[in-house]
């Protein structure tokens, strides 16, 4: 047994409130399909809360569904997607946007971020039919390895996108995180106007699953239920989507949850910084990378899960540590201590 | 509002245990991906349910994905599927399969269910490299009109399927349905081992979400997991399917909330026929079309949702009516007490 | 050794006046990928012959690999197309249009061909997005069992598609052989005008390989070359597909070689009518389907090469005999004895 | 006018034998779709060749088409290739190969050509369901750069290949040339037993059209036509492809005329070095990259057709010049001539 998991941020269940919210309207009939009032109530509160009421918004599974089913929709068979390196479709979906036909470039970025610089490059070398065409551009927020784009950097790709003709497409699995970071310039009615479809993650911010795809560019819109049900997308019961959702955009509870692993992720931080630990990336968001000496690291493993994320030395290493809505401060401070005593 | 649906099987939320299973694993922390204990627990149940510990099992989120899913994961790019011309693959979901690259050949069928002799003259009449090459066949038990298929039925389109070097899958998205219906012949033991893949459907019978692919077969297990990932299908959250299909078979639930949903279709059927109404198949599931005049139709509808399903005459209409794990005798005794009112 | 093959129209090489055309230009140095002056020729040439000056021409070598690319180049994921039972689509290119994603509703049709209602059945019947999209149509001109569209059929069929909004996609393999059939009331100019696009098919009409894609339809135009050189269909010596065009458009040798096909086909089934033997289509074209007792084919094939196409009864056969620029009246009349001889 | 392109090696038709081979031939009625008697003697002639008479060997009409095909036919849905990036399905396929659904790894490679140790880092950082599985590895002999691997190169890459599983597949569009060159060590018999599917280029080395893929694992052979059919890839007219591969293996046609344009640009690399030009790469194929000063190229482009390569630095660039079994040595002198004027 351990006393505590740092693998992820989606360990535990959902918060109480979106269970609370499962039981009171259980026995509630609902029509199927997303069509129910729940889905619709909450697709009302995010289309206030990105200043968009124009927007379309579907709730599906999760995060590599969105995404291959957002960049499969929108393409021609000839175009593709340019993302970094260490970006979720690049790695970690087992090649999903390929399998839908489509190729991804992969551009090195800066601090997990796709740059405007490359960008233009990556359009400027595939010029003509022998080549595939560059059309959207993936971009999370925040990023695999913890960062967030400022407002400065996401208005200048954006900007670039809408000269160039690129679909922007932001994946936010964490974007609560990125947007309550104590580094973040951006709310969440500015980084949506910035994007043509973006995604707002559940499953890693308190829902049991779900994340909500927002479409804003109206040329997007048309038939994309159909692309929703031919990806095995289309919940039947739709309505835990809509009210796991509905729930979470209630008086901020959304912006509450992802604060406060960003508080925990904060804390870590500050207390591994003051036994003298350094780290890989300067994270603002809930996904630290600590640098440890390898025997440390084994003696933290007997009680705690997480991942090594890259070799730094012959003796040491950068892991990762996530913090979530659920990570309380007295586990933050037990594993501090913990640590305390074996450095 | 209306008094109550008869749309679906999936209008309300879970079974209260399903729920009260939820409720009590929240605060656990468990590994992502469908490795988690209650996954593991699941499966060995199932293991023994259908009598083979040497099955894969496998949770995904809804049916259209499993069908997906599990057809394109074993075919090469030329090779196709045999379905009934009422099969949910062929109708119903926005060509998932062929999205996958795969024909799908359509037969009559007899009652919603393919024949051996349909699924001979498929492969006979498909013999070189200009014609795609059958490999497998998607059978549904219970069917999209209620039927089911025998004991006999299967045993002969297994058979055949087996000597021809075909896949035999069978969507089970109403599986307890058919196993628990009066007419039934098979249990679920001799039905698992009949096929070489199919999944028991949770979706349709009290989970909230969350079908359980069974593959029998080992040629088909290797990587099949890369599959899923890459189809969007792997839950960060499998837990939650796991925790369903665990409290599912424990004591016979799933086999009892079918039972029950059956029992009042049942109900319904004989409550109408004392009425003087016919029906359009003698469906032994939770499944029922009964034939009634259209302005009957127009007056329930004031009360009821359902759908119509084929028009019979210039006056009168089939619909479907289905119940589930959640109509209550009570329902269904106001239902017909409002149909005597008007008839 | 056998004195004649009337198995297909493909059996020889190139009519002469190709070959000398190939011959003549060998030693040019060109542009690769149909950007050579022969392609540019030919292509003028065909806009000339179907009077419009706006078509863009893109020629590839082959008609499977015309169909699956004009079809998977314009349709979004979930649409799909409506051909008939019989077409080359549904029945003998290895599922190559399924291959790309697309699924292919197939009708009854009449004499081969797709008829207007049954278009409108097909749209009307696929109304939501659980259901995939109708968006093309196939046809063949002449079609798979030599019959072919009247003017006033085309015309339907085309005012319907623009109607309905649908895309009319028309497989010309043996258009030559159609336009120039005693039977047929269209010329090229309105063949082409009512459809949105379509291929001169040169392989099957004198061509050492080749067929000229058509698209008339200003929505369809942009980027097909990149869908072309996706598809592996951008011959790098384009030259020869433009030259062996260029060839057949000058001089009317396009249709007259179509017109020799018909006309052979013609001398045989009149012969074979005045053996006493009947045929399963009225076909004006260069396909026919005499019916002929078992015993008797027999014997034939011991001198020629044809396909069984259809048994008619325990003692009797319909046979294809397929004639070509390059079946000689000798040829036929030494059959037609040789029938005789044996009858 | 220019007085010559040395854009690439198929600006010109056939070579005179093979167009001879054609006219012979023309009027003979061959079975289609390559199974006639001359796609038979050609495959004999192949697997003589190479010293494997159970190989099985295909016919196409183009490179890209070849790439796809092999690649997509023998990958299940989440297996993926590793490429070198200037690999030529990397870059000018149109995306070919994702559009069959699979990823491309892109590694830097060494002169063009993949590494062993890549290929191990591939593998090893792909190790579990959320990553694509590495399956094939395909490298060009001679490369895009015009380098070819030597057989030590070859030896160690397919040794590996062997030891992970992976298929070897080796693009020969530009086989003759590299097998001929000055420096390899490597002959047709012993290339061919390294790999488990290559093609032999004709399209660059004097056919009209064609290339001849070679199957040599047994595992990869199965139903393999149902694969070229299905990608429009099996023309009609087989013939035109078996006559000609026909007559390249004959009297060693094929390697003479690629060992001549390797000689053509021998002499035109010692005639620049001679003249104080150097050069991008050290090839010793058929394709050079003289580094010249812009001003020099943009006098030359006046008479002569050929590519910009890279740029070197400001006022210099490297230009591709390609020569072919039609270059004459005239051609190459008086090009040397040309640019000794204004040098």
């Amino acid at each position: 047994m351990f006393k505590y998991s740092f693998q992820n941020d989606y360990s535990e269940g959902a918060h109480p409130r979106i269970i609370e919210a499962l039981i009171k309207t259980n026995m509630q009939q609902q029509i199927g399909y997303s069509e129910d009032e729940y889905c619709l109530s909450a697709a009302e509160k995010i289309q206030a809360a990105i200043g968009n009421p124009e927007a379309d918004i579907h709730f599906v599974s999760g995060g590599t569904q969105a995404n291959l089913l957002v960049l499969s929709s929108f393409l021609r068979p000839f175009e593709s997607v340019i993302a970094v390196d260490s970006g979720h479709i690049c790695v970690h979906e087992t090649g999903a946007v390929e399998a839908t036909g489509h190729k991804v470039h992969i551009v090195k970025g800066k601090d997990g971020k796709v740059t405007a610089p490359e960008i233009q490059a990556v359009v400027d070398e595939h010029y003509f039919e022998h080549m595939v065409k560059p059309r959207a551009v993936y971009i999370s927020q925040s990023t695999e390895i913890g960062t967030i784009y400022s407002a400065a950097e996401l208005r200048e790709v954006s900007g670039l996108c809408r000269k160039l003709g690129l679909i922007l497409y932001m994946d936010g699995a964490r974007l609560g995180s990125a947007l309550t970071s104590r580094q973040s310039d951006l709310d969440l009615k500015e980084a949506s106007s910035l994007v043509d479809v973006f995604y707002i993650g559940g499953t890693k911010n308190g829902a049991l699953i779900g994340e909500a795809i927002v479409i804003n560019n109206p040329e997007l819109k048309p038939d994309f239920r159909y692309c929703i049900k031919q990806r095995g997308a289309l919940l039947a019961k739709g309505r835990i989507l809509g009210i796991q959702f509905d729930e979470l955009f209630k008086d901020n509870l959304y912006f509450d949850l992802a604060r406060h692993a960003n508080q925990m992720a904060e804390r870590l931080t500050q207390g591994m910084a003051a036994l003298g630990y350094t780290f890989l990336t300067d994270s603002p968001t809930n996904q630290i990378f600590p640098i440890l000496p390898n025997d440390i690291i084994e003696k933290l493993r007997q009680d705690y899960l997480f991942y090594d994320w890259v070799k730094v030395d012959e003796k040491r290493t950068s892991v990762r540590l996530v913090t979530s809505w659920a990570t309380s401060e007295e586990t933050v401070d037990e594993f501090l201590n913990d640590l305390k005593k074996i450095s």
